[in-house]
Formats: structure tokens, sequence, C-alpha cells
């Protein structure tokens, strides 16, 4: 069943204490539909300036990727420019420059109205809520959200949780959007804003699935050489979502495997710049870094 | 087999977000004994004061700790002052009175010398040699240390760490350590320095094991209510030693059972001030929170 994103594609500049790039691929939309593309037919939604290369998308098309609700507008395409410390756990933002995506009305195409697994990526949840009215029936509906949201429109914001089945956001988010410092209780009370399930990525250490009053943790896979994580977090439900698209079951096993599936693909995304590792993965690459998390994770019952 | 720990027995002050307690029983020793105690016999090597009430012992005999090696000397009681703010994770240290604990010169009770196994807690890595060479056939070492310590006594440490089998210590102590901020790389270059295996405790994270190219990933038990992180990692290695002392056996699969054992030992801990909450379990609830860890971490493998 093919799955739908909507969230932006842009030129990012990264510097790490390993290096640096400029104005090179990004944007959760981008990162998102290229990880989800290992496991579904991903369709995505987002606008670009006229500045904005055919080669890049050529390469969205070469993964099979519906770029049709790729709208063209006049103007520049958006940009990002952030830097990570030795930490390399979150990004200072040092320039935003939202372009094209400050007017962006999303249209679907058609053939996009009929998809059945939504993913709303970071944007404003206003523009989330404009996208999803135009899905006829969705089944699984998904979203991201960050702080800038959390703080300057959290009226709306909570207008679309009450629209969505799974949210995926990091713990500082999780924490602010609850008010809670202690994160079961964040969990807790962002699952009554209206998700079924909650999913709190956590970086470096992993992330945790709430639902039902049941908790899975997962941890982020052990990587002697991460260059940049610009990303990470749309690889990981790219991954997360793709999966559960490719199996149209999301019992809590599947989810389960799909948070594993993410965390692979989130892996893979943080041991290069931009999506120089995860554009061209073979497949059986991805089943051995689940093998791997298996092996990671392993420990017997008591008898 | 029984166990000997080295280690300090204390009195804590300590605050947190959720309240404060002064002057009760705390101590690397303590926690390390009293967790270790569910699993195994264990006898105590540390000095107190001419103030350290009788109750306190009275208990410590309670749990069925040998604590021949406690010497009572001429002074005050090792004191500790701590503050947490609301993420938990880092004590802010406001006082520490080392006091009996100057001039402490282990010597172990005849019938402590043909243990073999062995936890060093956090003191002196001077003292833990010479706690270290009293014993005559040692079969199992693990030690612990702390920054204080990487800090001032970095040769002595480099020469306790030949001498052990486990090295436990927390994530910014692994990178201190190795002056390498990357934990994978930081394992490597500590596991060059004597130990084969190493624990890297990342408090409400949970636990890495580096081992012989093998890297294991324990989760930590998702709380609802932490009241008190003092003690969180002895009581982890008292678990986890206490478990491998009753096994017998260091294989893999042991290891990371212990491991385990240890992380639902700390999950305990913090739940109360002081030993308030680990010094009377039942064994039912160490085993069934090992379960739930089980159904916290579990996933299917590919098919």
């Amino acid at each position: 069943m093919s799955l739908l994103v909507v969230g932006s594609v842009a030129f990012d500049s990264v510097k790490t204490p390993f290096g640096e790039v400029d104005e090179v691929l990004g944007g959760s939309g981008t990162y998102f539909s290229t990880s989800a593309s290992y496991f579904t037919d991903v369709s995505l939604v987002a606008c670009v300036g006229t500045d904005f290369p055919q080669e890049h998308l050529t390469f969205l098309k070469s993964r099979k990727i519906d770029i049709e609700g790729i709208e063209k507008m006049e103007g520049k395409t958006f940009r990002w420019k952030g830097e990570y410390g030795y930490e390399l756990n979150e990004a200072k933002t040092l320039d935003t420059q939202l372009n094209v995506f400050e007017s962006f009305k999303p249209k679907l195409p058609e053939s996009y109205k009929d998809k059945k697994i939504v993913f709303l990526a970071n944007i404003d949840p206003d523009l989330q809520r404009e996208v999803l009215k135009q899905i006829k029936e969705p089944i699984l509906v998904a979203c991201d959200t960050m702080n800038f949201w959390i703080e300057g429109k959290k009226d709306s914001l909570l207008e679309t949780l009450k629209l969505v089945d799974i949210l995926l956001i990091n713990d500082g988010e999780a924490r602010e959007l609850s008010g809670e410092p202690n994160l079961v209780k964040a969990a807790n009370k962002i699952l009554s804003f209206g998700p079924r399930t909650l999913i709190i990525k956590r970086g470096e250490y992993g992330a945790l699935m709430f639902k039902g009053g049941r908790i899975f943790s997962a941890p982020a896979y052990p990587l002697e050489t991460v260059f940049d994580p610009t990303g990470a977090g749309d690889s990981f439900a790219g991954g997360f979502m793709g999966y559960l698209s490719k199996k149209m079951d999301f019992d809590d096993a599947n989810i389960r495997k799909a948070i594993i599936f993410g965390s692979v693909m989130a892996s893979f995304n943080v041991e290069s710049f931009s999506l120089d590792k995860i554009k061209s993965l073979d497949y059986s690459e991805i089943r051995n870094r689940y093998n791997e998390f298996k092996r990671l994770t392993h420990f017997e019952a008591l008898s």
C-alpha cells in the first residue's frame, strides 16, 4: 500500500566536528521518502524554488518516489544552516530561509487523494491538517512536530493531534509539549491529546514507544563514526512508516519491528553527510543491520 | 560462591526536587552489598566512625551481609551531601567529608582472603590494589571509579585496571578516561588498558557492555516516579556481581542476564531515598521486573 508524506525539500548547509557541506540536498520530506522507499511506494508533497536542480528530482525518481506532488514555485528553495558540537545530539540552527515554503499551500494531485497511509512531517500544523483534509479515507496517520510549533502554534498543533494515530517527537519536545519532566508522565499526558501511539526519539539513546499502557524500548545502534545527525529523525520515521505501509498490519509486533527498521535507517543516515549513505543501500544491508539490533539487545528469559 | 566488596559506608544528605533527607545510610559499599545480598553471600570491607549507629550494622546483618570487615575507627563516619535537578541524571556534590576514610588502610579478616569474586567500588585506586593484593586467588575482579581518580590519580588507576576483568563506569567517565567523545571508540581504548569487559552505565538511558568486539545494549526501566538516583550505580553493580557470583559462570549469556539484574536493582533503588526500597524486596519482585525488562525490549526476529 503506498504512503504519502508532506514535508520539506531543502538545501542544507551543515557543519560538524568531522567536516562541512554546503547547500546539499536535505529536508524532512526528502529524508523520509528516501528512507521509506526501501520498503514501499512513496508519494511526496512538497515545494521547491526555480533554483532546484533537475539532478535532485532525477535522484528521487530513481528511488521510485512519486514526485508529482512537488510543486515548483517562483522563488528560492527552502534553506537551512546548522552546526553540531562533539556530542552531536542537538543542532544549533544558524540560519533558516523558508523562501517558497512561506507561501506554500499544498494542493494534492488527484492520484494522491486515495492514499491510505499518511505521514505529516514537521511543518506548520495548519498545513498538516490542510493536507489531511484532502485525503479521502486515511487509515493510518502519523505526524512529527518541533519546539517551534509547540511554542508558537500550540492550539493548532493540538487540533492536528486529535486527528493522528501516531506521534513521533524527540524527548525534549515531549517534555515541552506536556509540561512534564518525567518521560513516562509526559507520554501519558500526550496520549490524552489524541494519538493512540507515541514514539519518543532520543537520538543516540534510541527510542521509546508508548501505547495502551505498554512501553517498548529500542536502542540506537552504537556507531564508531557518526558524521552528521541531520535527517536522522526523518529517516527513522521513513523506515518506520515504510515498514508499516508494506505490512498493512499495525499490531504491537509490527509496530515494534517498524521501530527497529526506523532505527536501522537512522543509523545508516548518520554515517554520512546528507543522503550519501541512504541513497544507495542494498536491502540486504538493512536486513543485516536489523539482525545486528537483535544481537545487540538479546538476553535470555528467566527459566 | 561468596562475593567481597570494598567500598564506602557513609551518611548521605540528599536533596532532589521531590524531597530531601539528612544523614541517611549510604555509601557505595552499603548500596552494593545490600543489592548483591538478594543473589549471593557478601562480605563487606569498609570503615565507619564511632558515631555510626548499631541499627545500621544490625540492618546489614539482617541482609546476611558479613560485616567482620567493617572497621570501627576513631573519628567520624564519611559524609556526602549532594543535590539533583529535575533531570536527575547527575548529582551536584555540595560537601564531602572523608573523615575516617582519609586514613583507612584496609586489612582483610583471614576469612575474607579466600574470596573468589571481588568488587572494588569507587575508592582510591591505591586502596583498590591494596585490597586485591590480600586476596589469594581471585577468579573474577571488577571495579568502579570516578572522575576524581581519573583526573587526580590516573597512573595509579591504570595500574589497577591492568588487574581487573570488568570495569563499570558511567559514560562521562568513559569519555574522560579515554579522551574519546565517541563511546564505541572510547570503549575500545579502555579495553586496551586491561579489562576484558567494559560496562558503561548511562543512568536513565541504560547500559552498554563491550566485550570481545560484541556490544550489548540494555535499557533502563522507564519509571514514573524517580525520587533519588543516589546509589543507583552501586545497586546496579551489586545486582550484576551478585548474579554472576551466584552462577559462577561468566559467559556472554550470563553477563547479559547479570546486566539486566543490575538494571532491575538500579530501577528499584531510584524509587526511594536511601535504601528504603531495596532494603526489603521479595525475590519475586526482582524476577517480575526482570520479566518486564524482557517485555520492554522484545521484538521479533526477521523471518
